[in-house]
């Protein structure tokens, strides 16, 4: 029996009972047994006893406990007792009633008491609620709070069922569950989508073409690829579930056919992944979509008075940015912008249009990018420039005022060339040239390793228009909204940084641009203009950056790839033999907990360094180590001043961050107060004159 | 006119003077000047004046000098003069006898005095050599060095033959010129190399598969890639005269066929490479190539004696091996293994029994990376054992006791599977396998970022099996060496680490497969086991990998790639405006001189720590850096042991090395002794009984 619903986190005593049996009967399920309450009928005196020794246990534990017990001759005897699994919502709510109201009113402390149930010296604890509010954030784990957001198959569905349907297993990259049709290509996603069906996408691997596709499927299926892959970082920043690494499928794009262990699923076939878990299931399975209990919000909001660190989003539209606000973001820390460049993210158009939008984003980049002078580019990106405002637009209508940090063009240019004949075809329409120039073009721009080739800042160093474009974009944006009335916070952000020199270039071009915007326009606006520390040598000459820049963004999806040597894409090759608990190399993925010795190392020096410099200096964190939580707590210790992650991990942020504050010891914290680095918290204001009762999370933190 | 001769160095005046005129005319050339001696016979006693007037020029500035002067009425009129331009070979000899003889013979200078042609006051100075050693040193430049060792185009050729043959221009790889017919193929290099012709190879790029046929080759022009890309660096490594990234190049593979703005060579042509100014001309140009001049072997050998840092090469054979020590290698810093995978690389075989051996170790390799199972692997790898074995063999007695470090397996294994449709049916009949199989594990193991990929001891961390197989390869081939009674001092390395645990892990099973070795052919051996430092992670955490390590070599062009996020096989497209004065980002391609600001911090703090951990840990560099100039003065100033460079670069280390030496500030030179970690000098030995003279080096030491 469990103290509370292990279930809905209910507090009333659930479990089964079996008169005239033993334990192993109930756990053999020979017999069915009756659920606890029935044993009140048999037996109110024992049932009343025992729901005091189960108050009396979770009083003492602290927690929701699983009790075995035995009733002989009338006798109740306890035999075991530990902490109950519960399920995510379970766990909200046990935590929160445990932080607020307690075990018994005081007329059933009062009524125990005097029944002999209850010994006198415990009725005033029995009265009062288990835990502090900061025991109660301690209690949510992680997986809590994600479990508690994603659609799942339906627990009633039979496991035989799902054993016959099991086609295979992947890397669970993006949890929750997805069933649709399947489709091998982007363009099959999105005319599905556009038809109102639902399409499970399944590729070899996923590049930034495929975003459309993948935004406009219910779930992502990729044979390659890690927990870090492309298809899983796109598919997490939607929430979208996502299985990768899917090693025993085979695709065979020309066929429309994939095929596992001889079985064959063809494109209209249905399937549904549970991304939790990895796993493929042939056909398709109920789903279940769980409702947020109520007490998710009080958590959450006890976490958000607790912590210190900022918590935003990465979004790169619109949409995203309106989930991420749901999802109580305070701004966006990374808005990528080579999103907008495939695909239409505004809102309100018909799929036609949304298909036609798309197609001119992509032509105009395209002839930048094949364009032999500065004059050609300029005039492709002037195509562009209405496309990025009208993005940026609504983004920072979204926002409403909360910082928005737009990272300038970031990947190597041959993501955005064509690839099949047909868009060779419509981009040498467009721009006069032959296809065989086009594809020579293509060949040129292929990179051996375009990690770390002519990508991020230095495409604005070779290519400044594409700076002056962007940069025009986003101020005219902001001074549109400035003209509607509405407040504007944007922070532009320099990717893939190495020196001092080059982004002061870069930075003062940035301000050429923005102020020139702001002046035509006759409106003042604060902007900030910052950089990224993503590689080693930014964070290693991080005080010599912090002189031309007002913030910090730590990308530590690259960070970590260049420390380690190791490249995301590729290193599932090895990567499992260096987390292996034989080999024990690393305690982790490092592209899911940050490697804290050594990127960590240099994080911290590099903080250290840029604070040097630039006292108030504006730090923060948007790698997918932003929403992980032992990460968060990372950042937190480190002193950085917000994390940003994809919108689904941004209550995850918002725990971890409130456990931080919480797990700080005292003197660090009461450090960090001097410092001034500290939010106000309410047990610092002054006592209003005549009160005697502080407020519980004062106590709470009294007791600390 | 110079007061040395400019082309040869020899000390007699040179130049010309022209009778009744002015410099315009000689200058203008319009009518032919008589050489400098005619003026003896003309005026005995101008010319007796203008003699001591250049020695004393020359001892004032204490360098040659080009002087300018007039008669007028039989009046001596000096114009002008500056230090006069040299050869390099003029170069060695100016310096070495203005260090070693003085400018004149005590009876001239008796002669000149009598004649009143020398102040009394200059005799005894003009009796004394204008130099000390450590002066003449100071006076030769890296281009002096190398450019010794290189053929150049006679220099006869008329400016206008040049122009006309000019077909294009690349990047100045490696200096030298090369002629030859022109081949498209790695396999039409190596069979006119057979036939005894010379070929220049001309590729798009290269690729490990082609190092037989570069090395068959007499020069390399490739269209792509930077003075670092792998054309480079491999020619480089044999001084073989090599030009890249010549972009106006369009080969047809197809057609065996070149086409230069229009104009089209064909295989079988013939074409000459200026390495050294990265021109390509049509037809075959005569070349010189120059001797060294006596005075080289000299001012080596005070360099030898003036420095600290050893100076080892990379060598992979036996051949590079005994080149390396004609240079002057103490040792060998670098013996990549896996060239030993493609070629035949050890002497006295035939032509075609050099292609048989070759082909047969690149299909066991081939077979070891297909194999599907470890007994497989094991299987293919005892193939390769011996070659291995033989090799090491050969450079062992080569380096004839002088220390090895061999480099295990570093490439990612793709860059070995076949790639022609005969190579692949030739796999697939040794192994069994479907072509179609052996393509799809090709496709398998392409990576996104190969740089950062599966490659280095992650190779060994998950085949351990190839660690097993090299380290024997070694072990045995030191124990032969032992036993035919040769020395031999082999130092195994572990190429990539980024993890002290990871690097025990293989250090352990290092000197457990070498010990098993030495055990049973009861031989003792004194070796190494060392790692590279050649990723960030490396570095930040060198304390921890010198628990576990006998010694660092850094490999600064990994280190150099992964700190800067530069691929340097794809930097070509940015790089330049970087490093163009205009932007004045970096002050020289961080590839050539290491980075010292960024890269050189992090090596400076990894030697600081991995010493603070382990006292006398040996510390080398062996990247591209380890032989430019100012890298080596960083390295010596940083404290490590030796750089090691390609053969042909040695001799400017070591020049370097003594520059950096003597350029050393006392104070920091005298800290350094008290550390013990200067060689003796022969200053600081103890004075013979008796001498009153001190010798000439120590002398010149004394007064610095």
């Amino acid at each position: 029996a469990f103290t509370r619903d292990p279930n809905t986190g209910e507090n009333v005593l659930y479990g089964n009972f079996l008169a005239n049996a033993q334990g192993e009967d109930v756990v053999a399920g020979i017999r069915d047994a009756e659920p606890i309450v029935a044993m009140r009928e048999h037996n109110p005196a024992v049932y009343a006893e025992f729901e005091q020794i189960a108050r009396q246990l979770e009083r003492f534990y602290r927690d929701m406990q699983d009790l075995e017990f035995t009733i002989e001759r009338g006798t109740l005897y306890m035999l075991q007792c530990r902490t109950g699994k519960r399920t995510p919502r379970a766990a909200f709510r046990i935590a929160v009633e445990q932080a607020t109201q307690p075990l018994a009113s005081r007329q059933e402390v009062k009524r125990l008491v005097k029944a002999g149930c209850l010994p006198k010296r415990w009725a005033s604890a029995a009265a009062k609620p288990v835990l502090s509010r900061q025991e109660a954030i301690a209690r949510i784990r992680a997986e809590d709070v994600e479990r508690l957001f994603y659609p799942v198959i339906d627990p009633t569905v039979p496991a035989e069922e799902l054993q016959r349907r099991r086609l295979t297993r992947g890397i669970d990259a993006v949890p929750g569950a997805a069933t649709g049709e399947v489709v091998f290509s982007a363009a099959a996603a999105e005319s599905l989508a556009a038809a109102g069906r639902r399409a499970i996408l399944v590729r070899k691997e996923t590049s930034p073409e495929d975003v459309g596709g993948m935004y406009a499927a219910a779930g992502i299926l990729t044979a390659t690829g890690g927990k870090t892959s492309h298809a899983a970082v796109v598919a997490r920043g939607w929430g979208k579930c996502c299985i990768v690494g899917c090693e025993t499928l085979e695709i065979d794009y020309a066929a429309n056919m994939m095929s596992v262990n001889g079985r064959h699923v063809r494109q209209g076939d249905r399937i549904t992944l549970d991304g939790s878990q990895g796993v493929v299931y042939e056909g398709e399975l109920p789903l279940v979509t769980p409702e947020l209990p109520a007490q998710y919000h009080t958590l959450m909001s006890w976490c958000d008075a607790a912590r210190r660190l900022k918590v935003r989003a990465n979004a790169d539209s619109p949409a995203d940015a309106k989930a991420a606000v749901r999802m109580g973001a305070e701004g966006i820390g990374l808005c990528r912008t080579e999103h907008m460049f495939f695909k239409e993210l505004g809102g309100g158009y018909s799929p036609e249009e949304v298909a036609r939008r798309s197609q001119e984003r992509q032509l105009a980049i395209q002839e930048m990018i094949v364009a032999e002078n500065e004059a050609d580019r300029r005039r492709a990106l002037d195509k562009l420039l209405p496309f990025q405002r009208d993005d940026f637009v609504g983004i920072f209508e979204a926002m409403d005022g909360r910082p928005v940090t737009v990272r300038l063009i970031d990947p190597p240019l041959h993501e955005f060339l064509p690839r099949t004949r047909e868009q060779v075809e419509r981009l040498s329409a467009a721009t006069g040239l032959s296809t065989q120039a086009i594809v020579q073009r293509s060949e040129q721009l292929h990179e051996a390793n375009p990690m770390l080739g002519h990508r991020g800042c230095r495409l604005c160093i070779t290519y400044p228009e594409i700076l002056d474009m962007q940069v025009r974009a986003i101020t005219e944006a902001a001074v549109r909204c400035r003209q509607a009335g509405r407040p504007v916070s944007p922070e532009i952000m320099i990717p893939l940084s190495i020196d001092r020199k080059e982004l002061a270039i870069l930075i003062q071009r940035v301000h050429q641009v923005a102020d020139a915007v702001l002046a035509e326009a006759g409106v003042k606006l604060d902007y900030l203009a910052g950089t990224m520390i993503e590689t080693p040598r930014a964070a290693l000459l991080a005080d010599e950056l912090a002189e031309v820049c007002d913030f910090f963004s730590f990308g530590t999806n690259d960070l970590t790839q260049m420390t380690m040597g190791l490249s995301r894409d590729d290193a599932g090759r090895f990567l499992p033999a260096y987390v292996d608990p034989q080999t024990g190399i690393f305690p982790a993925d490092p592209f899911q907990t940050l490697d804290f010795k050594g990127v960590g190392l240099l994080v911290e020096s590099a903080i250290a360094k840029g604070r040097a410099t630039r006292r108030k200096l504006k730090i923060g964190i948007c790698g997918e180590h932003g929403g992980e939580s032992a990460s968060v707590a990372f950042c937190h210790r480190a002193g950085m001043d917000y994390v940003s992650c994809s919108p689904y991990r941004v209550p995850i942020a918002r725990l971890a961050a409130a456990q931080a504050a919480l797990a700080e010891k005292p003197a660090a914290r009461s450090r960090r107060k001097r410092a001034g680095r500290v939010k106000k918290s309410p047990a610092r204001t002054k006592r209003r004159p005549g009160s005697r009762r502080r407020s519980g999370r004062t106590r709470a933190r009294a007791k600390k």
